[in-house]
């Protein structure tokens, strides 16, 4: 961890820089990928898994043997913890769900906005070092509370061709019953090309390494909406002398674990805090599996120190995290004064791991700087807000007039006689 | 007008594409362009104003003459017009900035959402064949009531140097007081990564041509965020045979005169509205003065006749309109089943026009088809929703167990430890 003591503004767009692992050929290669899939289709998947994951499939579509295998390997005590997250995921997620009030913005003039669910969504959820079927609760969640009509999951098998019995009885208990084995840009590409197991879908949701995020971005290109630009994880904790510094390095350690590219910042106004907290990343960093990761990730990562809480605040602000944990005294105020972030966390007894899992925010949050202008995935993600219009003889009246004159003004006399034949009519 | 009656499902994917008019070395131009203000700032700005809009500037930013000589170029109907659009604009929009209620999910864990404003907003106003001064309305005033804290505005400069006075008026009745003289793909650049004069913003608004377009897309990838993936403007029409051939067809040659690539679809269950609509449209075209770029736009555009209005209903969500008319005697009814498209208008007297200028609602919608997936602009496009949560140790209490059965699961321990160290400190 590098640590920074007051460092000037003109360096501050730099101190909130990102690490990048930029990768040779990237876009050649994902691009050879997916135009491969939108040609050859399912035998292009069914290689692809062979290649990548090195696994023999039969079928790309987990089958109903293997959901109920999965639901008897799954321990009680893991799926009543599953349950709960999904409990309390949905209790902040339903209010979501707006119905708008008509409007009558003049006589005879009623508008009014409809949420309406987007009909076909697709979740990727990635496989890699860790089976993140808590992402499966975090997308599956809103989509089934949105009324989504057909919602598909991808994610890679294993070398045994098999998926994560976690993620299957997730993916059961949040409402989705078309599971395939796919990963990577490949998964990406049939989802958005459609094959003939794969359907085509109207938007992509989900993490997933620089392939699969690079992947998305392609699939915008070709229509697809996706949820949104996807970088590596990153925490920023905010930390005056009321933290636990034992808490503090726990909440770094746990984003750090994530890859050797996550990125954890400190933010503070007092060098002791630093000092503290280093030591006790020391103690726990030796304690954990993920060492490696985490200790490659702390070289990535930075503390700084202010001299006061408001340029402090101010940083935060202009590192845009991810996560955003404000370890202090006046939380709350500060709180308040947070307009970059995409979660934040609120005092001493609330890590970034409960809404990571089970609190009931969202985990699927914008990282990378994207929190200045992207909210995480909420119930919004799943649904178009559709407006409507009726007007009567009388809103035509009473609005007409006005109409005429814009139309004209701007020289779309068409535009006015849409009005004209309707008044005289 | 192309006629296509009872088409089988094969042939609607074909039948709701839209037309490209592809250019060369489209994306060559942009990015050449983009670089080249990101490297050289203002000069480049004030040179390409010179090349592309034979205008020679002496400043870029509008100046506070300009402004006033504006207020007294523009007439006072027309302000007035301006005036009750922006009121009706403001009513519909004003209720969608929402303060959602704290959840306390489970014992001790509260969670809520704030909309917060996105600092920095750039809107982009075209110039071009017409003076869009109404889309500073649609965007300018959900601006301000999210209350974004740095508002700016590009335009391209007349050959005089110059910017259409009711563009000028318009911004300053929304709240916008900085405005810069530039156009295309260069004021993108501009906003992408500031110059001497143009600060670089968080999220860029406003439609465009081909150049513009693209440059927002190629913006995004350099983590700006941007409204919505835009094409050329389209319009469909349900019609039964209440409809008004009369009304329809302003309706479509309201959208036809836009351009030459826009597209305006008519789609009913009667042979002789089709019949009748036309020869009101033949009728109508001559009196334009636009004829020439609606008979360009007329023969991109198809009429389609099924024969039932469920048929009729399913290919208008296939298509997936910018602007859906109902014209249809059960027009509330049809309204429930729309599940694709951007803002819908109910019955015959709603015509594309009101929504266009003064009913209230949006005109930045999504085309293309991206109505499956996108909605229009509205104050959500310029907030994000950020999520917050505070725990106390009774939180972690009620929280805690499951939280490490899930992180333990994934096999991130130290997720898990971030709640074993609270629950035992």
């Amino acid at each position: 961890m590098n640590i920074f003591t007051n460092p000037s503004r003109a360096e501050w767009r730099t101190l909130a820089t990102r690490p990048t692992i930029p990768l040779a050929d990237l876009e050649a290669r994902v691009l050879t990928i997916m135009d491969d899939v939108s040609k050859r289709g399912d035998t292009a998947l069914l290689e692809y898994a062979e290649r990548f994951d090195k696994a023999q499939l039969r079928a790309l579509q987990v089958s109903e043997e293997e959901f109920l295998a999965a639901e008897k390997e799954v321990p009680h005590d893991l799926k009543d913890a599953i349950h709960l997250a999904i409990q309390n995921v949905r209790r902040f997620h339903e209010p979501q769900f707006t119905h708008s009030d008509i409007i009558e913005t003049q006589a005879g003039v009623r508008c009014w906005r409809k949420s309406v669910p987007i009909q076909r969504v697709g979740l990727y959820i990635p496989g890699g070092t860790a089976p993140l079927f808590s992402t499966v609760i975090m997308l599956g969640v809103p989509a089934d509370i949105a009324g989504c009509a057909e919602r598909v999951l991808c994610t890679p098998p294993n070398s045994s061709g098999g998926v994560h019995p976690a993620i299957l009885v997730t993916a059961r208990a949040v409402g989705i019953r078309t599971v395939f084995k796919a990963g990577g840009a490949q998964a990406i590409a049939a989802m958005t090309f459609g094959t003939e197991t794969i359907p085509k879908v109207d938007k992509i949701f989900g993490p997933g390494n620089q392939y699969v995020t690079l992947a998305k971005q392609i699939a915008q290109r070709s229509g697809v909406a996706i949820d949104m630009p996807a970088g590596p994880s990153e925490v920023a904790v905010l930390a005056d002398e009321s933290c636990v510094p034992a808490f503090v390095a726990a909440d770094l350690l746990s984003q750090a674990e994530h890859g050797k590219d996550s990125q954890v910042i400190l933010i503070t106004t007092s060098t002791q805090v630093v000092e503290r907290v280093l030591e006790e990343i020391h103690a726990q960093l030796r304690t954990l599996p993920r060492e490696g990761i985490a200790t490659e990730a702390l070289d990535n990562s930075r503390a700084l120190v202010f001299n006061d809480m408001e340029t402090a605040m101010d940083f935060a602000n202009e590192y845009a995290a991810e996560h955003l944990i404000i370890a202090c005294e006046k939380a709350e105020e500060l709180a308040e004064k947070v307009v970059n972030a995409g979660s934040v966390f609120l005092g001493n007894y609330s890590p970034e791991a409960a809404g990571d899992y089970a609190s009931g925010t969202n985990h699927t949050l914008p990282n990378n700087g994207y929190a200045r202008a992207y909210s995480g995935v909420s119930v919004d993600s799943f649904v178009k807000k559709i407006t409507f219009q009726h007007l009567t003889q009388e809103g035509i009246a009473s609005l007409g007039a006005a109409v005429e004159r814009l139309a004209e003004a701007e020289g779309l006399m068409a535009h006015k006689n849409a009005i004209t034949v309707r008044r005289l009519g």
